[in-house]
């Protein structure tokens, strides 16, 4: 009955708040998740090997909250949650490098009655698969949850407290605390019967976004061909009360998650042959749409009779509307198809001052006076269109932001 | 300045209802707007070839409204209504023949002042393309508009009085009269600023469907292969208060709209050179599901070692839950492959009394016993499955009705 007296063990160290919880990564998801756990009482500790990260996170104070390298901090955890990125390669295929490697550092310091969760978006199967049988080596009788996280970066309605979080067990131990642990800082907690669940919870989330998402921007494609406002259009469908949900046309899905997960899927269904033809389709119609725009740009400098010293400067940057974050982003891949075909980039991004070494211009007379085509790639909300549309100069609104003018 | 005085005449008749209006079509749209427009106080004429749904209509004495084949009588007509059917050909071409009819007999009677509205889900361009061009030949000044159909059949929540209506008109004054006309029985009227933008929107809202169907149905794929319930993961994701909308996983979209109109889209891009491949995905994903579902109903047979006098009993032959229409229905078509395949079938379903001269079997002890397999096709309420799980008999759960149960 040792794991009942475990369980009984950290369930009360739970309720009394004196659980201490270790965050693994501190990467928005991360830092989000240690200051949720924070604010419900608990002494947070995040562990982070981002020298820069770790001094700013401490630099802020935060209540219950400090950030530290030393992993072996980790046997002083009651409950560990992971937050390691779990991005794509190359090739497309998923890197769980990074969760390899903290399941390896917490199984170094694992001892019986702690409570592992994977808060990472993970393929399915690898909590179970790579987690656990990490863990398993230890020989101790450990708890072990998953819960996919759900922050939306930048949504000023939904987050972590107010957005109802999935919540798995390997067991019903580890279930039960799982649900007491996030009831302490969320609002409300839905208990899905195994981890593969909850892992492909997040996974089906994010795909039908980038499904969404690919099928709008083909259908924008559709409408453009045929002289139709896409956005008055899709507006329109959106007054339909039942059976429809409104995306809009944009330069492709970007971010963390929405372009990364569908692949997840793909990989994984692809070693039990089953083919996931809409995603298949979905992922291409989102890796195609910057080789189409910067298709579009050599178009119009064909067109103007211009050279390879075109000047192109790009309106936004981020992978989506006011926002800072570039992971991902679809207008980065475009500014950089630009770059190697030779023209003269520069870019203008309210939200991000500079990247990889570059620096946003600001949208001056003397930056737009040696601009020859402007190509409009993030519709952020404090970027003055009308003015630009007043310039005279060519202008490529591959975000669409020209056509919400109107709405 | 005769289109004003026209237009003055038409605008003065409808806001004292005095208005008459023609309907041509009478199956489910056309007899729900005819109804509709009746309720809202107009003389409504219902033009149909079919005698029995003629006299089926007028049997049912309802006011303001008579049913006819005499087309002639769209001469006394001041507003006109196209509600025909456009399936699709054999090859999934679309078939416009109706329309091109309904124009051809409104052009033979048509006189300036009056209104012509296409209600039926056309192709973008049919409108102008098709119908306009037919009625300019009559060198008549009449007005043209463009409301695309929204009915959903057996949705109790939302009819013709509460769905918002998209509206547009080939010139302002259509534009206006047809803000008028449908403002007298629908609550709220969405205007649009040309016919294609009408006519895109529905087949937006309908490949919206399409896509999410075929996207949930090859996750359930997915999910199967995985050991993971399909269904369990729907409900946990759409938990998520923001950027998800739950589509539950079935034998496949049917009916008369969502399988159908991506194909309107598909044929006119084509003309474009505009390739839709996550539509091209969705639509082949779901005409193969009823593949996909008989050589399930294969593999069991011959697990079992039976032959081809197997015993198949299908329970639900609807395309939907809890609605006798059996267009489209995929039900129908695993029905019929299974029939050619040789297999002694026979069906059940509450609400399809008999089709194509088959008639549905009572689930009584009779048929029962005398059945090998059960197919589930059609998820309808008020079949009792939990009598069907204690047969004993193998059953394929085609539509997901078993895990439902769990729900």
């Amino acid at each position: 009955m040792n794991k009942k007296n475990n369980f009984d063990e950290l369930k009360i160290k739970i309720e009394q708040k004196t659980a201490r919880v270790g965050v693994m990564g501190l990467g928005y998801v991360g830092e989000s998740l240690a200051r949720g756990i924070a604010a419900g009482g608990f002494e947070t500790i995040g562990f982070e090997i981002d020298p820069k990260k770790l001094e700013s996170i401490n630099a802020k104070n935060i209540p219950n909250i400090t950030a530290s390298v030393e992993v072996k901090k980790i046997v002083s955890c009651d409950i560990i949650c992971i937050c390691v990125p779990t991005p794509l390669n190359e090739d497309n295929s998923v890197n769980l490098e990074f969760i390899k490697i903290a399941a390896e550092q917490i199984r170094q310091h694992l001892h019986s009655g702690q409570l592992i969760v994977v808060e990472s978006s993970v393929s399915v199967g690898t909590t179970r698969e790579v987690v656990a049988e990490n863990l398993d080596q230890s020989g101790e009788e450990y708890f072990l949850g998953m819960s996919p996280e759900r922050i939306d970066p930048g949504n000023e309605k939904y987050n972590l407290n107010n957005t109802p979080k999935i919540v798995s067990g390997v067991d019903d131990y580890s279930l039960q605390l799982m649900v007491k642990f996030y009831s302490q800082f969320v609002v409300e907690v839905v208990a899905v019967n195994s981890l593969e669940s909850a892992e492909m919870t997040k996974i089906l989330e994010n795909t039908f976004r980038q499904v969404n998402i690919s099928l709008i921007n083909e259908f924008a494609d559709y409408a453009k061909a045929r002289g139709v406002d896409i956005q008055e259009v899709v507006k329109a469908a959106a007054t339909k009360p039942f059976g429809f949900m409104a995306h809009y046309p944009g330069i492709g899905a970007g971010g963390y998650c929405i372009p990364v997960l569908p692949y997840f899927a793909l990989e994984d269904a692809k070693k039990k042959q089953v083919n996931l033809a809409v995603i298949n389709a979905a992922v291409s119609v989102n890796e195609n749409r910057p080789k189409q725009i910067i298709q579009e740009i050599k178009q119009l400098i064909k067109k103007q009779g211009k050279g390879n010293d075109t000047k192109v400067l790009f309106v936004g940057i981020g992978y989506k509307p006011n926002s800072a974050e570039i992971r991902n982003s679809a207008a980065v891949k475009v500014f950089k198809f630009a770059e190697k075909s030779g023209f003269k980039v520069s870019y203008h991004d309210p939200y991000v001052e500079e990247f990889e070494n570059k620096k946003s211009v600001p949208l001056s007379e003397v930056s737009l006076d040696t601009t020859d085509i402007l190509v409009l790639t993030t519709a952020h909300k404090n970027i003055n269109y009308q003015k630009l549309l007043k310039l005279n100069i060519p202008i490529i609104d591959a975000c669409f932001a020209l056509t919400k003018l109107k709405l």
